[in-house]
């Protein structure tokens, strides 16, 4: 078993071949370990299986790049739009959701061989001229393959939790217990005032990140670091989960009723707590960051704390000059690491996990979807979502950014989804 | 059977025991009519039985004025206090909401002699002095009660809906077919800028209303009158409900499930549309604002038309400097009134239909549930839900102001609930 | 309140008048001390409100007797045939059977009125002559009239039992506590061979309970009394409801999804089980009959105490030169009694509780449904459901006989349903 | 893709180790041509994966047979025994069957080597000497296998059928079309009496089958074959899905709620019906046996048609003194065959569809589960569904005899399943 490698997408205006290259081996290699059956079946609704992931990535290149400006382009195979489109109406019929485990054909070797065939013919196109607007499409479908790559390791991670045999898809590493960084985290404080945030067009956003647009923020304070897995557990110990005036009445609801007492992949084990991970069972990290929590257990935490969420402008206002520290490699971790933070800075913005903000995802002013196809991106998906902010640590590296929207509903689970606490400037 | 009238609670910061009275016998008269089998029904988990709203609504009175502050109260009943808890988990076990319709005892004339009881002891409070954070709570209770005269209509609309006799909750009125006011609505401009937002501390104002805080809002236009049904039925023949390309993801999805065609209680019959309503089957008056929409409809309706849904910062900017026009009897009118504004102002803001916006109902900036019980009043439900302005035909009239947040969750459409379209300025 | 009485109707194979009025009047003791809300609301899908009981028992006569026969007959209600309509596919559309409670309208007080009105109909045709044909139609109607008396107290004490009051329908009574017949119940044996089981045309039977036919019986014991609830608390204690072994496969199932741990009403107060019943909370009388278990439990009950259920042809065979012990008004009691049965005989066989059989309800060999509308009477429900045998405390006194084929489905529990033992003769 | 081919066990009282070699290699060859991915998926909760049968039935002979008998016997896995439990309760905790196909790992290679570990210690233990008691065990695991070989064909046909790219499991072979055929079956007469049913203990039998016993049959006809894919057209188009007077309640409800308008598996294109089978879409062939229709509509088709179902004690003694056809190699076919019958006998008893009986299926008299584990077998499904008869052209060859009961709830469609009719004797 090859564990895989990142080698992130460099922000280019243009798409060079090589870009096209990296991010498409990058999903191979993602997956090269697995097998057919691995890669077919469907542990729930929300996820998809790794097989349609790769066949979905390569039908955007083919349905939206190559069937309309390459004139000889033949389809690999007919009946794959049907199969592998995820949602979008303009481009006919497809395969229900729910259903997409029912797929045991076409074998994972015939995906491949369809990611091949494309991958030739889009190798031809970008050999020759590439107009600008065509580059755009090509860019977004390569940052799409890349929400798509996390997104395979979360459902491989989900799938893999629902075994008796705990299977593991990358080999366990031991990660080493710094104890040092066991105290309560700093405030960070920031004076606010009236900011821009949003995409400036600069490299490339996707359009829920724009128009960039001025807002006013007031005084408001950060914590140096995300909420810790030690943290999470005194929550525990006190009742957090038991407690409805810590919770959103919905909330809190859910949990009842799904029995949730710990974070996802959690179970405890001669007296510790252990998580189903990438790399198999592993004892919880007391000093890493939390993650597989939901917003609703997030903002309990929070309000059990004393503290709250930080709004989306907050924290792209504090991450703003922050650049996530290149290639950093974060999916040869797989998991959130020790978080430090000692200097009185920012700690791990980027790269461990999303963090879970205040804000519920609804469109900047003025943001228009783009015509066409491409337009169902994310505008028609403003509804009952929250805002997550970061970067996790099955991110691709370059696909880090400090005005990226991730958004999932406030149940949701299964991502590394985490918190960093946040209050009004005293 | 007596209509219903409707005199409004005074503005009052102190409450007079006339203005007491008012209120509670307000709702007394809203029900005076109705049969007990008719106040004990629960038509749906949404709604609540007729009776139930006139205990709870005493329930508030006792548990949170009576019992802490009178030595030697007297429970009316001590079960009751369980059967009329809504959802205050400070104050123990309750009822499950979805079992309300179960109370077939006590009868109705058991909640009257309830409220009588209450009612005595709270004039005997209100003859003495009543300190100001008491005077605070009872208002409080007052507008609470308020809230629960609108539910209670829109409660017993849908009762009566289920009902193939279609039974009529007040008698049938004619409503005068104005045809002068068919045309399109103008548009009125607003500039933006920096504004102050939410309620200031001027007279009632509920926890959600406040802090008061500035926020930018760009130039916009808003439509001089909410949607109308003669419009809706154009978005009808012109297939809105069956395109995609309009909707948000969701809202499809359950228009799709549930069969939504066309508003709720509409009917065709005869080659028109009719609707149920609180005075019985009547047309569809073409002139008059939509109304029982949800949500996701209204977005479909605005995107459909090539405008949006304003934001609730610009609907109150909009209506900041108007005054609900007095004591304008909305409820002797149990229904939308036909939209004029001719001369360029801004018409129907209050006491037709509330009018979703494009907002989430969150916290404002500085927000702080109060201590205690009555803090479980909004804050825990700024989850999932979005905000609706103004104040509908069967709001209390004193209960409408410029500030006010309604929620409701997207799919909801019992309410009397249109829209109003708003666009970026050109 | 005035307790209900119980006069049965004599066997009569024409119908005289005062038969007539005398079922008809007894369904309105049942209701004439129930409110308006009583009467409406609809507990579960499985039950009825009682003023649709009383609507409905009327429309049989209206639709299948009146309309029919009586050339100047007006209907009470143009809309009640939908309304009332229970599952009679050929007579045309209907409520559904899920929305019954929905019907705040009409009042009670107009189902009494239509009452009135079909009986006074009715009175008239039965003054002159009634062929043989319509005089099978209305004594089958008044039959059916008194299944729904059962069904119309069983879903009232459902009702109540949903009810945090714990409302009484009847006075509390004290049930005396006999304790000499707390020692084991005998065995009593029967040959078998080749008998008849089956209604022979004398007197009224319901179509399912023909034709006669012959069957093999083997040699088998029957219990000279039902089980009792102090064999049952046994049961309990023994582990029963948690051992798989004991079980149907299906019903373990149900019984942990459902929580099962008790009958259905019980709850523990005090170290002591107690149990609503129609005369309000009552301790559990140890030596009366278990009651309110479903077919799965009295199954594992058998399998538990090393023994089976008997099938209906045993039971048929064992109680078939029993009569009905006359008129022992059943109804006054609304409870099993304590089981004595010392003399070696069978005890308990009709009005206590409806003793579940091993045998699925399925129709009879040569069994042919009656032409009509009335041929849907019990053919169509022959699937998935099981026969009870005897009678209970709230049939009516003449509607039990020992070829009577009472059926449910195998979970249901809100009958007054228990068992009695049997065995393979040794 | 080798086609699967099929050689009986041999009726054998003891056990020949050839015997469990021919059983257990059919097993791997119905599965040799299939992926990974095909053998996980699970496409219903009533269907396994490939991988699940083939690993359950190794399971059997795991736990029954080697694990208490060979003392040396080393478990393959110690977590096969939690993941390959089908639903017996004394051999502890088991995975839930809804998520079979969560179970990517094991791969179907580490279950083919589990089968060759278990065979090889099954091989040791079957050449030295076998006591009978063990002898009837490792038979029954044989007949165990078998119905799982079954089963496992009926589930992969399901997993396909959900596949847009509609895979076959075996290459498609043409049907002849015989149209002489096409005529009306004749009825043979019966002349009924007190008979014998069930196995009398000569060879082998499962625990349902016994004790042998005798009942009372009445005169009765029986079809000379089964209902035709042509006569279930006329069905259809006589509007016989839509209309309640021929069905049972319970059916009508669930096939207008899950839309029935056609057997499971069929679709019409070109003006013709066609079919998914195991062989790839195929035009259905009039003259061959109808297939995949639930108890509920063969029950409405044989109303319909003016007859009834066979009880299990009529079509057993119908064919009682048939011997199946020695091994004609049914699965070689993986379709029922036009059915001829034209010489006055009864015609495709065995070997085409599973015939639906009138019969629910519940114990014989006299009946007592096994001690132990196995005892687990049978008895406890033996409520709430209903009996079929015969076997279908998916049975292996030598597990078919006129005494086996099959049974599957009414409205189960994804077997291969069909009707014959009966009627009384005129």
């Amino acid at each position: 078993m090859t564990p895989p490698s990142s080698t992130p997408l460099q922000g280019a205006v243009s798409i060079a071949l090589g870009d096209f290259s990296v991010v498409r081996s990058q999903s191979l290699a993602l997956s090269d370990h697995l097998s057919d059956a691995d890669a077919t079946v469907q542990s729930m609704e929300d996820a998809s299986p790794v097989k349609w992931h790769l066949a979905h990535t390569t039908w955007f290149f083919e349905t939206f790049v190559l069937a309309p400006n390459v004139p000889d382009y033949t389809l690999f195979d007919e009946n794959y739009g049907y199969l592998f489109n995820s949602y979008y109406d303009a481009v006919g019929e497809r395969h229900p959701r729910p259903a997409r485990g029912m797929l045991a054909r076409p074998p994972l070797e015939d995906v491949r061989a369809y990611r091949a065939h494309v991958d030739a013919a889009m190798e031809r196109l970008l050999a020759g001229k590439v107009d600008k607007e065509l580059a755009a499409l090509i860019e977004l479908g390569l940052h799409h393959e890349q929400q798509h790559q996390e997104l395979l390791l979360t459902d491989v991670l989900h799938l893999f939790a629902q075994n008796p045999l705990r299977p593991a898809y990358a080999p366990a590493v031991p990660l080493e217990m710094k104890s040092q960084s066991s105290g309560a985290p700093r405030w960070i404080s920031f004076e606010g005032g009236q900011i821009s945030i949003g995409a400036r067009g600069e490299g490339f956003a996707f359009d829920c990140e724009g128009p960039a647009h001025e807002v006013l923020v007031r005084p408001f304070d950060l914590a140096s670091r995300a909420v810790t897995n030690r943290e999470w557990i005194q929550f525990m110990d006190a009742g957090g989960y038991e407690d409805p005036q810590y919770w959103l009445s919905d909330g809190f609801a859910l949990a009842s009723e799904r029995a949730w007492k710990a974070p996802l992949y959690w179970y405890a084990q001669d007296d510790a707590w252990w998580s189903l991970t990438l790399r198999g069972p592993q004892p919880v990290h007391l000093d890493a960051p939390v993650s597989h929590v939901s917003f609703y257990e997030a903002d309990a935490y929070a309000t059990w704390a004393g503290a709250r969420l930080p709004t989306e402008s907050e924290w792209e206002h504090a991450a703003a000059d922050r650049v996530p520290e290149g290639n950093f490699a974060s999916s040869d971790m797989l998991r959130p690491r020790p978080q430090v933070g000692e200097d009185g800075s920012l700690c791990g913005l980027f790269g461990d996990v999303w963090e879970w903000t205040a804000s519920p995802f609804t469109s900047y002013p003025g943001f228009k979807p783009a015509a066409g196809a491409v337009g169902e991106y994310n505008g028609k998906f403003m509804s009952g979502q929250m805002v997550l902010r970061g970067g996790s640590c099955v991110t691709a590296g370059g696909h880090m950014r400090a005005t990226y929207r991730n958004f999932f509903h406030p149940d949701k689970r299964w991502q590394f989804s985490g918190l960093r606490l946040a209050k009004d400037a005293s």
